[in-house]
């Protein structure tokens, strides 16, 4: 049987997974840096403290289980040569007839890459749980100081980046800290919190019609959310960052603005676009290589009269994942390939508990019916019964209560304890 | 108004400080060094990827907002000084009238301190995920390697110390690889598993009756777990461990043998006990300090006419902290304090999905009935209702489907991202 290797465990690579598994003409291997695969489009709601990782991740051997020619490897790949059809990873190399790439995108910083441990981007769970922790322990720092100017450093939090994971993520700091926290702190007003989002463009959603952009800079604002657009950050260190020539002292900044195609693309001989994106062909190959396939984010597919590719959203990631597992099975069949045409299913932005934006093709809402079909359509695509039944009580229990569940302050490393020893009484410091 | 300090927000700290808030005359500080309080009984659960951290830690300040004389504060403290009532802590000194510690226990290695990196112990959410980590990588490496001794080492599991904690951790590995991994890997036999435990007495659950530690251990055995009682590990590597003359290679090691109370014991002039405790008066205050108390893990307090100090379990805990706590309103009412009476609750212990053994006072049982026990209490003390519900729901999933929802490999730091740059193709290295 021909083999087929999956490299990435996301929404292209489940997809096609699925598909070949369910069809068992091939051999399959699917690998992934990590053993699960994760609902991106709700990770910002694990650095809101509103779930938990597992509740919007499972692990891909659990999901893959049923299949019996499908295996998964936690690996990850390293380079790919396409003359002897082999692609190095961190368990060895492995031979491929056919090779689905679905590796997805990363932040970039645009040359400041020395930006990013000051402001995290928002990409895996790790990063998710980092910026939670950084959040929750601002307001911690806050209430411990009297020093009115270290607290209003504490309480600013700086967001860069107006497209959809910045809208979310500045509005759900926005609500937390006017809801959540109200009665939790007694030596700050949280609702003294500024949250700044950066848009370098002239609107934040540029993906979206204006009106809507508009209807959601009106939203953040009644959620205190100061929204500054056509800005541009220049500059961040440890106490703050400068936009344009404005200094803003912020204790917390999260880098939501730049994305960059999978490095591994450098192994593919192409031409890639601006986002470090390989072009594919209509059939979602790759040019010169029928039996190299690549989809969502790594990918840059430019439907037909159209001017620019498709954008990194999940279901563009999902339908061409489907596509791809088809056009192999096509070839199985001797049959000739289709062309990959896009099923727009919209886009939408929540923002705050009960608002948001929604836009499917010319129809355009917002408020609190967009908020539900947002709330419903996410809830649908979750992988897992399991885990659609317990972020539905998470979130019916969060809108009633405005509480958040998962407020832990987990340290980034594991502490090794100190050795146990006898500490001498040690005269206290004077005050 | 007299101010109240409290150190730690464990069982002790958070029942004082519960009470202490409904009297409402006193002022209190509650200082952790996490932000939340930690429900310690269920955390083999999250170890073992039953549950979610979140699930059983709740937000002190969430907690105590209720109380308005109440202030949490995220610290640790560094030092006592007894004599001008000063807590020395990381956000500056804090005098008390009163002071309660519940500062806990952490592991010990009884000299080995090297060990630690190489067997974790099981006392924060840290650890526990961890051992989730370490535990299912080592099934993932079984399953990427064709090596048939590096695959019985990622194989096989060793638990060091067979009390409650070692027997819940031990039976719960053997479970998880006889029945939730049983379809999922495609390369190895999951029931193949090895898995020791490891205990130096001459019997396991070594605090409860001798019939119930066989018990346990037939129950442990038909899950696959191998008890090895009066050995000990006398040297830990990376490849295993030498138990008595007895080499093991075992690529996961788990440390529940030792625990030693908080160094903050040694500003106290006290003679401590062997597990480092300090003896507590009848009334829980020290020796010639009315104004310092101490519970839990941290204090030995030794029942009348008992021979030995109360164990470190979550009911005395609690109950002390509670104690605590009507003591010092006993001093605001300028009446007499009065001496703390342990109510004993029993203990238990659970061995994979559907067992355990129960003792309270001269009652035992163990099977079905004992686990359904074992799961009723936790449950009802499990801190808020909302996480009370939660677990109920994970458990009836997990008991009918076998299924780990948390099973989640994340990685022990947090990854920084290395700046995109552009690969040249390298040649692939020869197989």
């Amino acid at each position: 049987m021909k083999h087929v290797l999956i490299v990435g465990g996301g929404f292209v690579g489940l997809n096609a997974a699925k598909i070949l598994g369910r069809s068992g003409k091939l051999d399959v291997t699917l690998i992934d840096r990590k053993n699960y695969h994760l609902f991106q489009p709700l990770l910002y709601q694990v650095a809101m403290a509103g779930l938990s990782p597992a509740e919007i991740a499972a692990p891909l051997r659990a999901l893959l289980s049923g299949y019996r020619n499908v295996r998964v490897l936690q690996a990850e790949a390293l380079s790919i040569d396409m003359e002897t059809r082999k692609v190095v990873t961190t368990v060895g190399p492995i031979h491929y007839d056919y090779l689905v790439l679905g590796c997805g995108a990363q932040h970039t910083y645009f040359g400041n890459e020395v930006w990013e441990p000051l402001a995290p981007g928002l990409k895996t769970i790790e990063q998710a749980t980092e910026i939670r922790r950084r959040i929750l322990y601002a307001f911690e720092r806050a209430e411990c100081t009297d020093n009115t100017e270290e607290k209003m450093k504490q309480l600013t939090f700086v967001v860069v980046g107006g497209g959809t994971t910045g809208v979310e993520l500045s509005g759900a700091i926005g609500e937390m800290s006017r809801y959540t926290f109200s009665k939790d702190f007694k030596n700050i007003d949280p609702t003294l919190t500024r949250v700044i989002l950066v848009e370098a463009g002239d609107r934040i959603l540029p993906g979206y019609h204006p009106d809507l952009s508009a209807k959601a800079t009106r939203d953040l604002e009644a959620l205190g959310v100061q929204v500054w657009t056509s800005r541009r950050v220049t500059s961040i260190d440890s106490d703050g960052v400068d936009i344009g020539k404005e200094r803003v002292q912020a204790a917390t900044v999260i880098w939501a603005a730049g994305i960059q195609a999978s490095d591994i693309n450098g192994f593919l001989g192409q031409n890639m676009d601006d986002l470090g994106r390989v072009p594919v062909r209509p059939d979602l190959s790759i040019g010169g290589h029928p039996e190299i396939f690549a989809g969502g984010d790594q990918a840059a597919f430019i439907p037909d009269g159209a001017e620019w590719a498709l954008p990194g959203v999940a279901p563009v990631a999902l339908q061409q994942g489907r596509h791809i597992a088809k056009n192999i099975l096509m070839d199985m069949a001797g049959k000739p390939r289709r062309d990959f045409t896009y099923l727009d299913k919209g886009q939408m932005a929540t923002i705050g508990r009960s608002r948001a934006v929604v836009e499917v093709g010319k129809i355009r809402f917002s408020g609190f019916f967009a908020w539900m079909t947002w709330l419903l359509i996410h809830i649908y695509f979750l992988t897992g019964f399991k885990n659609r039944l317990f972020v539905v009580l998470q979130w019916a229990g969060a809108y009633f209560t405005f509480n958040r569940g998962a407020r832990l302050i987990v340290n980034k490393e594991w502490q090794f304890y100190a050795p146990p020893k006898k500490k001498k009484k040690e005269p206290v410091p004077s005050e």
